[in-house]
């Protein structure tokens, strides 16, 4: 059994971590760590996991961590991430990071997005985290940076068309909308079931969002040319879920017929990707709890534009799903172990 | 007291009728139709109602109809009220349609989305009930064609950009999405609950929806061209509301500060459109319950678009109150009577 | 106008006060107090109240305070509210104050289950704001302790019972149920909309919850002998409503016809009372943000237990609405000033 | 690998028995019926399923029915049920059957709540499905009647209280909330998402759900006397859940410790039922998508009452979980087989 630790266990990507990694069938969860909860067990924090994931909480020095695990997921705010990293990799631990620190190539872009970066020598090393894309890197790779959410909702949705050159990219807009998890599970107003319930509204308009420059940087290694895309985020009422639906102008005549084939021939041997059958389109009540990402599109003929949806659980396939599968991927597992779970609807 | 009639009161637009209407200083509901509950009182179907609004729905003849109010109402689908209309006008009532049967003022296109039209000779006298548009020739108008719910939240955002030439028509895109009440208060599967919480979902997407060709009228009034727009609807797990975020690129180097003086001034007068003070946006948690229009924008400098993001409650501004605000505009009556509500949050 | 102050204005209970006071045709909001946002227009932190109420957010010394309005909500929690209350009276002014302070008739039970009091004289001059209980002594009152929320749904419910002695006060037994806007506005983990939706809860289970002696003591004086209580509230995914369920055994042989009779008669003349038709049962979605209290009830032959439930807007007839109907006894206007709006469905 | 037959598998029950056995290492779906659906694969109308059980649904006669499954679940309304059941037991299947028709074993008892039962030589032989208190007879059993959610909730809650006798049953008073998967998937009005949603209600109250009879079945027999209970159901506005609060008086002076060691020691070799900490207590949401009931109780010594509280997913544990956990007894697989699956939360 690979012995797994979670650092920052208590958060929703710490607690989705635990639930996939109990039904796992070559790890254990043996170490979890949490400041404000330290000697609390996790199933005390999270009742879910009660009887499943009762391992103690701690807060240990980085050297009593390493001993305690073979592979670690640092489920940590960005910046935080950056100084936890280095130590468990100088101790031969691999690593999957689900913050930002790791995700963007060019160092002066991250500096710009987020702030002066620490441990900017591991940036050229780290691999980006989305399988469908990087398999091979990540199968080798010491440190993978796990994607964002969006990203991950982006990049497999416009894939084929801007490797295809099909679409054109600066005509790019993606309206993203995201569940209530994505705000994390700090106390703050804003977050308030009265404040979020029975409601709707956009955050970070205009092109602020911190996860555009990553998304910029993989639909312009896609796309081959650089992308400047239009991005707005919205909150959702619901827990789990991100339905991102793209607008681009088709830069060729296709059919429907075609593009539909497109998404298919791309997508055929991936297990976590399902491209829905023509005439029909994603929800995120179909995705729940699961890490599948469903694409699904649509011409609009009377403006030439192509509507692209993708529907993921956020933290699954957008956080702690697919940080099982990248860690599968690096350890020679069975890419889907522990990620075979079907969405729970209703 | 104008003695008011509502026909087709079972469904949501019914009972926010109903529940306005109660509230009105100058008017009272004396007939309330409807085929599957005759006999029933409103507040039967709607416990809400009860004390408040307890007449007893009725199915009579047109005849006995028009005997029992002034003015009317018509809350019934579309292809009904082209036939319940007619004779309302012609008993000389006024009438506020709620159906599509006279927004478009081309009949082709009518005839193209909708179905054959059996009182076309009504669309030319028929007024498009926007009071912020059009509110002179309401005030003078037998028959107003109350808009839709997305159209009314696409035309005041866009009214401004459009009419200064400030923006490109021919790349505005709509991701609109609107909460349940808009799928009516029919029983389908599609529309229960446990289809519809915790999920999202677009619907219609790729040009197909019936609101895009009075988007496309109006808005191409606006700007004084043809305009042609993508669209798409999406399903929010709430009751009420409508978020529309709107994309358009800018055709002039225009500031944020002189863009907001333009809305400032559109509206300054206007007493259901609220523009947000700069840097904050609309919430549909923020007119629930209202006939308010809250409208906001933000520029992406990096992409030169603009992003215009209007909330309404689609069953007040979308449908019952902007309905009563025609209402009082075709009676001569004080405009926001029985719409001084304010919004209930949370 | 009678001038208006709210103290203690950035919780739910504030912002729902000045929806409800926005509409009042007699009086006017003259200061808002909150620390916290001092200098902040409450359409601001609220901007559901933009074009309502922009008054501007002040945290004045009581002298201040005194002169800037006429009457007082006191909205604060209890033990800052029997601080804040005294100077309030002595510089003249009438009070309702929100909080418990002043509800709890015995202080020895009140500082049994809350604390020290430090300004115990007042609380044999405070009438416990429960209109359809004590409706002239509100009248003559300077301060009126607004009841709990669970209180009056519990109060209004069996009140006719107890009154004729119609049941055994030793069987009673009351499962409630509330919506979250109970939990307050402050930031905790517990509220977040992750926590609470698509869950359900009890809290304080075993005869722990403050509001317990509250009840004893209005239904101890109902039954004019000492009545004890089991209680258990719940936490509702929803933002407004309490659903009291209440059971207790039949002490008589009395048909349902004659109980229907008897709230029918004791309610009769209560604005803010419906009594369920019968066969007809109260739901929280019929009162949403109305100051309305619905009862229903059955008998369940089998067991000898009557069932009475009610259902209130915790926030309105829970807390601002009542509020504002004691304020409305207080000054001699008419009991439903401000509070004649429908409630919303859906 | 056994093959499995679902009848009726177009309704919420459906789905999650598709949803866990596509997870159980055993078993395997090879039909699956609908009715109005036959023709179209299963994930088509449950898109969650989709690369998971793309079964087609089919309308087979009875003789063609048994040749494709060795095992079946007939999850179709009572009535439908014992009319279904009987040719699959004459051709030697196995069945657990999710309707009611089996789960009393008074003819008269069933034929006073329910119909004329058309297979009543089938009652003897059934065994009510509740493997905690079954286990045995259920691993011989050729049919099961896999019992309601609401009595599961319950039985699993009171049955060490009653063995032990330590509560007087004719005090015992029920108070439960369901989630609104347990109104099924048939389109009606009362389960539209806009009439549900925000909202609370009880339902069926005064002693008249038919739940009632099979609770007071399992619970005499618990008790060794008759058992006649007040029961109240409540609609939540969630999709999966039940919690039951249940209220008895405590016949014997036992402190919290003696009962919390009472209920550990009932559960300790359950897989299924956590009893919660001493302090803690259950909720629906940290039961989610999994097959545990999970239990808490309180004393309140003021009234000499207990308080049990039990928490399953009305869908699972309540339905189709439970149903696999029958299905693996009755066929000698692991009693968990399929079924360790970690709750969903958030």
């Amino acid at each position: 059994m690979l012995r797994i630790g979670i650092v920052g266990a208590s958060g929703y990507t710490g607690v989705e971590l635990a639930r996939i990694l109990a039904g796992h069938p070559r790890a254990e969860i043996t170490v979890v760590t949490s400041r404000q909860h330290a000697g609390q067990p996790l199933s005390r924090i999270f009742p879910s996991l009660r009887g499943r994931v009762d391992t103690v909480c701690v807060n240990p020095s980085p050297e009593e961590l390493v001993r305690q695990a073979d592979f670690f997921f640092t489920a940590v705010p960005h910046k935080t991430a950056m100084d936890i990293v280095p130590p468990l990799l100088a101790a031969g631990r691999k690593v999957v990071d689900l913050s930002a620190d790791f995700r963007i190539r060019d160092l002066a872009v991250y500096e710009q997005w987020y702030q002066k970066h620490s441990s900017s020598e591991l940036i050229k090393e780290a691999v980006y985290g989305l399988p469908e894309l990087y398999r091979q890197q990540i199968k080798n790779a010491r440190l993978v940076a796990n994607p964002g959410c969006y990203p991950t909702s982006v990049a497999l949705g416009l894939a084929p068309l801007l490797r295809e050159r099909l679409i054109e990219p600066a005509t790019i807009i993606i309206d993203a909308k995201s569940g209530t998890t994505g705000a994390g599970r700090s106390a703050n107003v804003a977050s308030l079931y009265c404040e979020v319930a029975d409601g709707f509204r956009a955050y970070k308009v205009g092109g602020t969002h911190r996860h555009i420059p990553e998304m910029e940087q993989e639909l312009s290694l896609l796309a081959a040319e650089p992308v400047t895309i239009t991005f707005t985020p919205h909150l959702l009422p619901v827990s789990r879920g991100i339905l991102s639906t793209m607008y681009a102008r088709l830069d060729h005549d296709v059919s429907e017929t075609e593009l539909q084939k497109l998404f298919d021939d791309t997508y055929r041997d991936e297990q976590f990707v399902r491209v829905c059958p023509a005439g029909t389109l994603p929800a995120t009540q179909y995705v729940r709890g699961s890490n599948y990402c469903d694409i699904g599109f649509k011409v609009d003929r009377r403006t030439g534009r192509i509507i692209v949806i993708t529907a993921i659980d956020n933290i699954a396939k957008g956080a702690a799903g697919q940080a099982v599968q990248n860690m599968n991927l690096m350890n020679d597992l069975d890419e889907a172990a522990g990620l075979t779970g079907t969405p729970f609807f209703p």
